[in-house]
C-alpha cells in the first residue's frame, strides 16, 4: 500500500463516481466551453460580492455533483474543500448549508489534488462510503485577494496568469464507475528562491517536476506509462521551465504533457497572458475534459498533478520567496 | 470502524508518541509556564517579522517533537499542518526545510484537531509509520491579520480573546506510547448568525456543543465517561454559552469541562479579557498539560475539542456571519 518515498498505491482503489463543473462567462467562452455543466453569464452569480459569488459557485458545484450521483448531502461522510481566499472563507460559507462534516484545506492551486488525495485515502481506508472533494477560485475575489481590486484596472505582466472563475466538485467512493483513483503522490514544498508573485508558472514548475519524478520512481513507471501527464496551471511560462527541469534530470515528458491552464482558455482569442490558474482551473478541467476521456477509455491512465504557489500578499511584500507544491493523483480507466 | 453519523472508532488505534510546545514570553509567564518545552523571551524569535517569527516557532516545535521521539524528518510519512494567517503562510514557510510531504490545512483555531484527526486516520489506515501534526498562532501576526497592527495600540472589547503565541507539534504513529487516539468526531460548520468577530467564544460555542453531543451519541457515552472534556479556546464567554446550550439539549458537562483558553493565562495577573485563543492555544496546552496527565493515568479518557471561528477580515467587513467548527479527538491512557 505504501509505495516508495511519498506515494500510496491503493489496494482497494476507490472510484471517482461523479463530478460537476461550474464556471463564469469567460471560461464558458473558452476552449472547453461546451463541456462545463453550468456557465453563469454574470460573474457575481446573483450575489453582492466576489466572495459570496465564489461561495455560491462552490455550493452549486457540490449540489450538481451530488445530483448527478443521485446522492444527498447526508450520504457524504466527509467533505474535503478549499479555495484561495484568506482563511478559506469561500469554502466555509459555500459548503456550510450542506452540513457535511468537513476538513478545510489549503494548498494554493494544488488544493484539488490535496482534496482528491485525502478523499480517496479516506474511502480506501473504509472511513465512509462516499466523500466529496471540492475547490474553487474566482477571478474577482482572487485579484482582490492577491493583487488589486478589479476597479483599479491595473496592468498585468505577460508572465501573469488569469485566475479561472470556476468550481469543481468530485464524489469519491466505493461504488463502481469507469474511473479509479489507483494511487497518489503527496508533494513536498519545493523552493527555488523565486520571489516574483506575478510569475507563478516559474514558482510552481520545480514542485511539479519533483512530484512527477517522485511518482514515476515510486511506482517504477516511465512517462509513457501514462496516456497523459496533466499539470494544474503551470501555463506557457511554467511548462517550458518544467520541460527544461525534467530534461536536466533525464526525463522527457514533452510527448504526453498537458496543462489545464493552457487548455481552458483560447490563447488566440482570449487575452490571458501565461494561461489560466486557480484552485478551480485544474478542478473544472478535470471534471469537464479529462474525466470523460478516461471514462470512455480514450486515455487508459492519467497522472493529474495540480500545482500551487505558496504565498500571501504579506509574505511576498515582506520579501519571502514563493515556494511551490504539487500533488499527483493516478486516474485509471476501468470497465 | 465507522461510528454513528460523524465519528470513527479506530480498530488499530494509533499512538500519540511524542509532542513539543514552543511559546512566547507572556505564555511562559502564564499558569502553564513551567510545563512548556521552550519559552522564547523575544516574541520575534530572532526574525524580522511576526510571520517569520511564527514560522520559526513552528519549525522549532517540529524539530523538538522529532528529537524527543528520536526521529528524523525523513522518518515522517506525511505532515498535516496549519495556522491562522492568510494562505497558511506561517506553515508553508515554517515546515519547508523539513522536506516532509505535506497537507496544508485550515480550520481556524480547530486546526490542531483537524491535523490530529487526519494524522491518526492515516496511521490507522496503514499509510505510514509516523505522521506529524503541527499548528501555530502568534499574537503579533494574528492581530495584524485579523484586527490592527500592534503599533496602533487599539483597545479590545472584554469579549475579545488574546491570541496565544505558541506552536504544538505531535508525532502520531504505530509505536507504543501511553496515549492512544482511539476515535475522532469530525465537525460540521455551525452558524447561529453571530456577526461579532470580537466575540469568538459566542461564535464557536454552538459548534463545540454540536460536536460534543455528536461524539457522545456516536460513541454511546455519557459526559462522565470522559475524565475531562476539554475545548480549545471558548474562553470565559464561550464556556458559559456552551453550558447553557448543552443544558438546553439535556447534557450537563459542568463537572468535567475545561477550556485551554481559560487555563493557559493567569486571569488575575494577565489581562487577556475572554481568555487565550489561536491554533496554538489548544495545541500547546495539549502538549504541555493534558498529555502528561493522560500518560501517567491521572486521566483515563479525555475528549479534546479544538474550536474554530470561520471568518476573514473580508467576510466580516462584508457583513457575513462568523460560523464555527469543532473537531473532537478521543485520547485514552494505555499501559
Amino acid at each position: 500500500m505504501i509505495k516508495g518515498l511519498q506515494s500510496i498505491a491503493f489496494e482497494k482503489a476507490p472510484f471517482l463516481i461523479n463530478s460537476a463543473s461550474v464556471v463564469g462567462r469567460k471560461e464558458g467562452e473558452g476552449l472547453l466551453g461546451k463541456l462545463f455543466d453550468m456557465i453563469e453569464p454574470e460573474d457575481l452569480f446573483g450575489e453582492n460580492t466576489w466572495e459570496e459569488a465564489e461561495s455560491a459557485m462552490q455550493k452549486e458545484a457540490c449540489l450538481l455533483a451530488l445530483g448527478k450521483a443521485h446522492l444527498r448531502p447526508e450520504n457524504i461522510r466527509f467533505l474535503f474543500g478549499g479555495d484561495l481566499l484568506r482563511q478559506g472563507i469561500a469554502t466555509s460559507l459555500g459548503v456550510e448549508e450542506l452540513q457535511i462534516p468537513m476538513f478545510g484545506l489549503y494548498g494554493a492551486c494544488s488544493t484539488s489534488g490535496e482534496a482528491l488525495a485525502l478523499a480517496s485515502m479516506s474511502v480506501a481506508a473504509g472511513y465512509g462510503e462516499y466523500m466529496l472533494a471540492v475547490t474553487s477560485s474566482h477571478f474577482g475575489s482572487a485579484e482582490k485577494e492577491f493583487r488589486f481590486p478589479l476597479g483599479y484596472a491595473n496592468q498585468r505582466p505577460l508572465s501573469a496568469h488569469w485566475t479561472v472563475t470556476g468550481s469543481g466538485a468530485f464524489i469519491v467512493g466505493k461504488k463502481r464507475s469507469h474511473v479509479r483513483i489507483t494511487g497518489i503522490t503527496v508533494g513536498k514544498i519545493v523552493d527555488y528562491g523565486l520571489k516574483d508573485s506575478q510569475n507563478m508558472g516559474a514558482c510552481m514548475a520545480p514542485a511539479a517536476c519533483d512530484t512527477i519524478i517522485r511518482n514515476l520512481e515510486d511506482f517504477e513507471r516511465n512517462a509513457e506509462d501514462y496516456s497523459r501527464i496533466i499539470t494544474g496551471d503551470l501555463g506557457y511560462v511554467g511548462q517550458s521551465i518544467l520541460f527544461d527541469l525534467m530534461r536536466g534530470k533525464g526525463y522527457d515528458i514533452k510527448m504526453n504533457h498537458m496543462d489545464c491552464g493552457m487548455i481552458i482558455f483560447d490563447q488566440n482569442l482570449q487575452d490571458t497572458h501565461a494561461g489560466g490558474s486557480g484552485c478551480g482551473c485544474a478542478a473544472v478541467t478535470l471534471s469537464s475534459y479529462i474525466l470523460p476521456k478516461i471514462e470512455c477509455g480514450e486515455w487508459e491512465r492519467v497522472l493529474f498533478v495540480p500545482t500551487g504557489a505558496l504565498m500571501s500578499t504579506v509574505s511576498y511584500n515582506e520579501g519571502a520567496s514563493v515556494p511551490g507544491i504539487a500533488h499527483a493523483i493516478v486516474l485509471e480507466h476501468c470497465e
